[in-house]
């Protein structure tokens, strides 16, 4: 195991610590038990979003806690379900009076452990809803799941629904708009080489040298299909084609298109994977308005990369192109 | 090879159309020769910024492209000079009547090239002036160059004199800001694993298992020593020893510190390495102000980091912290 750390079983708090020092000014970061929340929390009077998941999908969640999305990230063990007491307290830091909204990938764990701390909070007065993201679209259920996995559709509820909060909305219309866009967004991944958990030391799956993994999931779960080596634009077709007809989306639409690196991809082939991805959708007469490249949900050094395809409005976008201010996505501020 | 791509031969080309498309409000890309450019170029009256080198260090410099620091940037194949024609044409193209600055990173055939370009330039009476970046402690000479290389300093040199430029600094005092970020920083990098060309589809070196290049250059070329895996606190205190010796570093000194990934290095893992370097720093009485985590040079899918670290004054700072936005930095906009 190749990896720049000092001890498998520190790794996750030494990065929450470096997070912290390098982003004073945004957040402070909690420990025993951890969680991130925005360094001017709570704001009084708005819709607070609270995130969380297994630790490895850096920069989700923690990176983006800040103003116009989060205000706070429960981070667990590497790819480990964060414990109802990080996300009580988490609740409890960021409550400005106005409730809270859990936003929750749809991982057994998580949704147990959301759903406990949820009760505790309401326990002490605290209006909790949730939304339970489940975007992906290759497998029905997986290892993990009971029903779709929450994947790259979480970043776009994450930052559409906390522009929401921002501009005062309660907690139904915010819990409603991230419903919305969980509707509306599909994705689907593959990735070319495995990942290892530090704890464990060994990669979580192989994959021989002319394999990949179509539909892999973002703890290196199985997907669909372990075929054959592929060239970049059949790739981007069958994750595209799976995702268009999954919704349907349809010619005409309005879209936001989202390439995602798993972690060990450069940039130099997620730009390659958007173009293919654009000519797919043009041919198709479906439009993109709104596009975001780059690793935003990773699995640690995974090689790989998943699309999300989200079909905007006019609301949607708006909340889209409203100011955010967080360690990974940052405009307008 | 496990790569996201059509043909070894066109993946830089392709990738351009994918930057184009995803970032159509900010930048343009031309063809033959190749190149990209804001999408308001040429700003009349502002001194225009272009750099450019091989491609495969994305976002390095195309990412950089619009308001506030680049006006072009010049792709080569990867890991080869842009040649002196498209240098020269991005140079025509962004020239809003008050010159031009040439970033160059020092390496033998970029420096050639781009003044040939700035020869040809002249030819056609734009005032071009030059700065070569060679902020790498690593080695004294390198496989490709005469002199230090230039690596992660090249990203702040490239916002800071972006920044001078915007607020309406002639020629003269854009070079002189450029010149004078150059020699307030360092950087040193290490590598756990190659990367390999699309073009030579093997990795550029081996590596055993439990072993690491302390000292790597940005193409893979040998650094200082092969030696064993240490732990992150150790290789951290190896690469900033050499930063901090050499400039040097003071305690009291108040400094920008910049944990760069090569590529296929996890984000959990630059934030340890940040922690690492923070604590490092403390202890000497270093004091960092401003901060940067992430993957903005790299060696298309190389693990592993580079630590780059710039003795900060007010006017640094402030030009630092001005707005910019292009694809890969930005913030106030």
């Amino acid at each position: 195991m190749k990896k720049i750390i000092n001890d498998p079983t520190t790794v996750v708090e030494e990065a929450l610590h470096g997070m912290a020092e390098a982003h004073r000014d945004l957040i402070t970061v909690q420990f025993e038990p951890a969680f991130i929340a925005r360094a001017d929390a709570p704001v009084t009077g708005k819709v607070a979003l609270v995130s969380g998941g297994g630790s490895g999908h850096e920069p989700l969640h923690g990176g983006f806690v800040g103003a116009g999305m989060l205000d706070a990230a429960v981070p667990g063990a590497v790819f480990t379900s964060p414990t109802p007491d990080q996300i009580l307290d988490a609740t409890k830091a960021v409550d400005g009076g106005a409730g809270v909204l859990h936003i929750v990938k749809n991982y057994t764990g998580d949704v147990l452990n959301f759903e406990t701390a949820a009760e505790l909070a309401a326990a002490e007065d605290i209006e909790v809803s949730a939304v339970v993201i489940d975007d992906d679209v290759a497998v029905k259920d997986s290892t993990w799941t009971a029903g779709r996995r929450g994947v790259g559709g979480t970043v776009l509820v994450e930052k559409i629904a906390g522009a929401a909060a921002a501009r005062g909305d309660d907690l139904a219309a915010v819990t409603a708009i991230a419903q919305r866009v969980n509707a509306q967004v599909r994705s689907m991944g593959m990735a070319l080489t495995p990942c290892t958990v530090p704890h464990s030391g060994e990669p979580s799956f192989t994959l021989a040298e002319d394999e990949m993994e179509i539909g892999i999931g973002i703890h290196g779960e199985p997907g669909r299909e372990r075929v054959k080596l592929a060239p970049a634009d059949e790739i981007v077709a069958t994750l595209l084609g799976s995702i268009v007809e999954d919704l349907p989306f349809e010619a005409g639409d309005n879209t936001l298109l989202f390439v995602n690196g798993m972690g060990g991809t450069p940039q130099i082939e997620l730009y390659l994977a958007y173009h293919s991805a654009s000519k797919y959708l043009k041919d198709k007469g479906i439009e993109v308005t709104r596009s975001l490249v780059g690793n935003y949900i990773t699995s640690l050094e995974m090689q790989g990369m998943s699309i999300t395809l989200l079909k905007l409005d006019d609301e949607f976008t708006q909340l889209w192109d409203a100011p955010v201010h967080t360690a990974a996505l940052r405009w307008g501020v």
